[in-house]
């Protein structure tokens, strides 16, 4: 099977090997050498990683680099090594366009991603329909049914946690698990607002942090850029609740607005605090709780892929994590383990 | 004539004197003396400035308190003097109710506050006309006829600028002025937007630091408190975006949603940075302009009210002014004025 | 039963009435007042609060006043009334010492208070019990023997959060509720760390805010002025380590220093920042949940707490809490509840 | 005619072309390869950018750099492309001394910039000549006698807004422009001092960041970094007002040292906040307004500077811009322009 | 012999006592009562503290009231008491205007004070005299010609520390001491630089916290609120430098002008960063050593004055003193001491 | 006599030259060319920089490459050049191993730092041994005693000042002189406790930033990122106290236990702030003179360094110096000299 671009980069720092990858052009851009002849260079990029290879006027890869365009797939097989310092290199690599069930697979993802952001889905599918409050109810579901396929493949963040396709259906299901867990603690927790908190307090990235359907890049658009994931949130919730039907509500306690305002509340809040870019502070039990719930889930996939793709360059201590602030040190083992 | 709170303050000061205040009731409570005896705490506020006063139990005001309630105004005439350290009291006072004339006249505010705040407001409605973008100018206008009253009496801040009935009014249209001004110096700013932006960037005050039709008290409000006036800025511009007639405008460029994007731009980033409560720095050259105009305006009218209200303490150094972190001195006069 | 103080202040502040208040003498104190006259100044404390009394030379009350000293209980029966702008007064009262089973009861605590407490402290027993690494297992367990009755009656804060006798053992269970909590949705987490983590995360507070055995004040001393909390922390593990068996240990892995060094981290980072008072930043896993566990907790009290003192100023919106930064909004109730 | 260097790397990024460049040398070294052969390095700078080339031992070049010093201008003639990832090269070039008018015309800038400048200079004079104050109005004319030609091709930074020779005559004339028409909305300012505020605010930068009469580069000196330029512009206030003839204004109201004070203050005060370099706060309406207008012709530059050198990586975002801190977004057109 | 303000408000916090005090008038106005009775507030202010007393209009005081003015000085006598919380006041006191041997006495402050004062001067003439660059003696002589008398009453601060007549001259003594003694550690520190940066740091204190030569009351002026004492400082050494033979140093090394550059350098940056007012950072070794110098000893005065003016509330623990950000802990006594 | 790196590196600077440098290994990696042809990549460290080299397969050097280790040292003699913007390389160079006594003179440094070394720490000695209490006398003494070598080869600091072996001897003999000149200026400083601070206040980086007897790297351990210096060196003070005799000390005044609190309290409080890693702020004289003390030392090594290390870009102007966040400027020479 093809292997990943950070799969293969983890192999090629150990020693030079042949492998096959598959992955997106993401450019393929003719230029000219400082002897006057034209080259390729072709950058591609996978669910992992992104990959930038020379393609000679003399290679016999020139032909399929005059008509690749953006939307292409490719397979190169070759080996792979780590040229000094100018990092990963290919030689005697072909280069072909994928096969139509090659390509479908590429944007699938691996079986154990795809397993586990449905599991995770599935998870935030019953616990979103445990929630008692019908408004709630109601505008979670409608979110889940109309928004659901972005939502799988929008990630948390460009970068620093959850930065990968499906990454935000995993930090939201962790996070759900933590606010369920939480409310059990704090039993005055209102656990139907906190849930709904969580599945929206990021919705906005659906469209500022979201690949393409056939894609692995995530592209700004003016929309994010000029109003922000928090904000864009907050409109997705009053798009959604518009078009649901507010007069059977309208009996009901607290009364409906007051719920909306409550919602929309824990997403412009759940920030922290001002310099964080939330607009206002949490002032009520489960924006607060909202807030570290988040943090927790964040500070820790930091920590943890620290752990994964850092190199332990002391004994237990590991490479820097600029957002954490620190050098990760190898967590204690349980005693015995 | 009545005279204000503010201004009976000014005179008692310098020495003791009779005056007759108009104001509402904002507190009347019934309290307990440490001899045992009631007494009554009423609380008054007007336009300018909110006064304690105590009728005792034999006192002949007693009947007046007794059936006072929130939403009564009075009269006070009597004689008003400092009492030492603890403020500004009244001794041999008589304390009705106003006649229906006199309590239109309280809320409808002095001549001269009037004039000035119709004559901006007046400026303003103009300013609007002229704009070209059809978009623009609908969502401005009916901005306008659908919040104009409210808009006249709410204040720019519950503190610091502007802060009272009508100070909304006259910040915008002072910023309006500067609008055009600079419009005239960078030419290539689109003066529609900006003039929107000017008009749009504190209305979600008119719901957070608004007093009522009848009313000088600035109350907060649970929406204001959980969305903050920028996010219900952002809400007022969508609710009036909805109602508009946009199937007229699909052929028009650039696309309506990119209109309303900028315009929300601007009022999402006129704090400026994350830290005074914008989720978004400003990103266009309109959005930078609304910042400092609007700062301008915020910071000349703090210094102009410190000169205005505070003591020269020493020639030329007036009292320390909070948010401008100085003490204003004095303004270097005109040359030979 | 007797009243607390702080009972007191909130009955009084709707009608003056009468009551009995048992309490410690914080100081009594001969003044001469400005007739030239002696009077005492008479400063008591209990639980809740503190009260001011003065008894002025022709009270029945003086003979009382000229022999107590700082520890003794007394009681105080009279008419309580709010006197004006100067607080809470009380007239027609007389005091008197307590008898000992009164002064006993006085520092028990209340009913309610003692099975909170001795629930919370149990959970805390059992939880430490089930610590699998023998090294955590058999500090802990050092700890509560040997410190467990100091640990029942200090406080988690001077000011702030659980500022109250009692309050570190309510602030330490529930948090460990939270880490067990926690603990099931990251299943990686060193659960014997974190438990052991949260159990001495607080503990140099048992010699800074820890009232007396027969006292409610909590008062400072030079040790922990010239250390601090974190690091007097350090020093009780440091401390209890050493009288520990660790002969008895020496194969085990991970290596017990390396068990020390984590546990002493933990309580180092737990503020999560410099700016904190941390003088390093969380760099494993549980120091991160830790910190947040920690925050959640004295947040959720904090506003907990600004809803059960704080008035409700304007419909759904309670008096500033000044760490929370925020006025606390009533929480949304559970629909039809 | 020749191209810019800037003009020069636009076009080779499109695609290699032939151009000839006129530029000033500013390092013409002689380095030893690693094969041991001598070459040259060649930097060469406009008012536009920098250029390095590299001349091996055997080119015909070779003659031209043994003889080149800091001093000497040249033409490059050849063929510029883009190199990869090593920026622009040359190849074929020739390289020769520039001949007297080609060199005179180098420094004298481009007719378009040279109108621009003269255009927005007379703009100056003129607005300089219309204040009334004469202790103004006399500092002010004999600065821009005295100082005018070193003022023509000073920058108004050394990076991030005006930062090329003349770029403070543009800053200065676009801000005095705004001070005028911020004077019409706020009419109590006082003009003479706004504008002469203006005129000086950045004048010590004229011995900060200006190039030498023949030359582009921008060079640091003692003074300027033991004083900065606030301070060295209130040491040229000082001077030329000790060489004007103060005795004719010793009646004038208000006092001429008032008048120096005012306008000194408004030099230290115009970055507006102690942790942006001004040592003292604006503490009068024409230090404010000076402050304002100051930035918001910075920033509207870097954000038109941002549009016309920045790339448009996706539609409509522009490449970051550090001190704006944001990629600044196309600005919404005109309707239907 | 008079007793001080500060000295009488420490006896009387104990128990009331007969005294007399000589004071300045800072203030005597005549107000009214709440009964409409006259009576007179007299605001007295001596070298340590101030003090307000009331005269009421049936009190032998009065003519003497009727007559004083701000520049009076008087003499109180009468017996000091603490009033519960409303501090000092007085009982059976006379008033009468000084003598004019006492008025002298009382400007010339205590012989202990005065003592001291002029130790220190002479040592910072004594250590002036040693410079031995002949521009830097020239001008720190002629400072101290000049300035000499204003020098020995300015005080280093207006609160916090070294806040009282003379206390510039003891702060500039205590450095000059440091600096000679560090100059022996660091034996490349230019001498003779270091010494000129202790003397001129703060001389534009001189004019910005120094007190009339016959008053206590420091007071602002324009000059002092629009430039800043270290930009005053800057004038004056500027000033004072023209007024020398600079004609006699052209042949030196180092230049004149850089000498003046570096002093001045000294000045502007010996607060050391930008955010505590200094508009350029320490960039030689003399600004280093010359801004730490200062903090030291303003830091140390600090905390000996919170010991010597603090209450010991705990154990070993000081009243809290701002500036510190800290409770000063009584210092470990010498071993045996 | 052999080079340092340090040494060479200006050396070739100017121009390319023979040498021979003596180094240990850092690492010797055979690596991969795209060629597919193997290379060595052989990285030195000396006490003054790091080098590295290439070793190609066809070179005589290989053999030796083949068998090195890390705790290897070598010999390199050949040609150096700086290799245009890839920094310094080498050319015709032989490869061997040290001979004993070479590899122990590369450990023990050079004759010049080997007797300024000695020379302070006999300083530090001879200053100890003044303490007159004998409970810091004999916790310094034995520090000296059992951790005196490790303490000559530690480091101040991994960069910024004092960043080499035996740098913190250096450090604490200059900070230890400025103690003893202080405590000559403030007389009532405790001066045993002063010394006693400065020898102990960086005793953590021992084990923080120390390199291994034979090694030049300072390495992390995973105490020193769990703890951190400041927290080593309590646990170093207190150890080190556990194991003196303290029952002599029983009846001294003041407390033992009193005076290591207070130095505990230097240690901690060294840097002066919680931002800066202190977890308490000075609350002593001595907390307070250390704290400017250890300041001062750092920032004048940091600006000296600057001279010595940095270029110097434009007459008098060097290299920018990051923790000092300015460039230094040229010292005001002495006059005359």
């Amino acid at each position: 099977m093809a292997m990943t671009i950070a799969g293969m980069r983890a192999m090629a720092k150990e020693k030079a090997a042949f492998a096959e990858l598959h992955a997106q052009v993401e450019q393929c851009a003719k230029k000219e050498g400082s002897n006057g002849k034209p080259f390729w260079e072709l950058k591609l990029r996978d669910a992992t990683d992104t990959l930038t290879l020379r393609v000679w006027s003399d290679s016999p890869n020139v032909p399929v680099c005059e008509s690749l365009t953006e939307v292409d797939c490719v397979a190169v097989e070759g080996e792979f090594f780590q040229n000094g310092q100018y990092g990963v290199d290919a030689r005697r690599w072909e280069l072909r366009r994928l096969f139509p069930d090659e390509r479908e697979a590429l944007f699938a993802g691996s079986e154990e991603t795809r397993i586990k952001v449905d599991h995770d889905y599935s998870y935030i599918e019953s616990t979103v329909g445990k929630i008692t409050d019908p408004r709630l109810l109601a505008l979670a579901q409608r979110f889940l049914e109309t928004a659901g396929s972005r939502f799988k493949r929008a990630a948390a963040a460009r970068v620093n946690h959850h930065a990968r396709r499906g990454g935000l259906v995993q930090h939201t299901a962790q996070m759900m698990r933590s606010a369920e867990a939480v409310s059990g603690v704090y039993v005055t927790l209102n656990r139907d607002l906190l849930v709904a908190g969580v599945l929206f307090h990021d919705c906005g990235k659906l469209w500022e942090t979201c690949p393409p359907e056939e894609g692995f890049a995530i592209r700004s658009d003016i929309r994010g850029e000029l109003m922000g994931h928090i904000n864009i949130g907050v409109e997705v919730i009053n798009t959604l609740w518009r078009e649901l039907d507010r007069d059977a509500w309208k009996d009901l306690q607290p009364p409906s607005d007051e719920v909306r305002l409550h919602l929309i509340h824990l997403v412009l809040a759940h920030h922290g605090a001002l310099e964080f870019g939330s607009p206002i502070v949490p002032k009520t039990p489960e924006a607060i709780a909202l807030h570290y719930i988040d943090n927790l889930d964040a500070r820790l996939e930091m920590i943890f892929q620290g752990y994964e793709k850092g190199v332990e360059t002391q004994p237990g201590i590991f490479d820097y994590v600029r957002p954490l602030g620190a050098n990760p040190i190898r967590p204690l083992p349980v005693v015995g383990a």
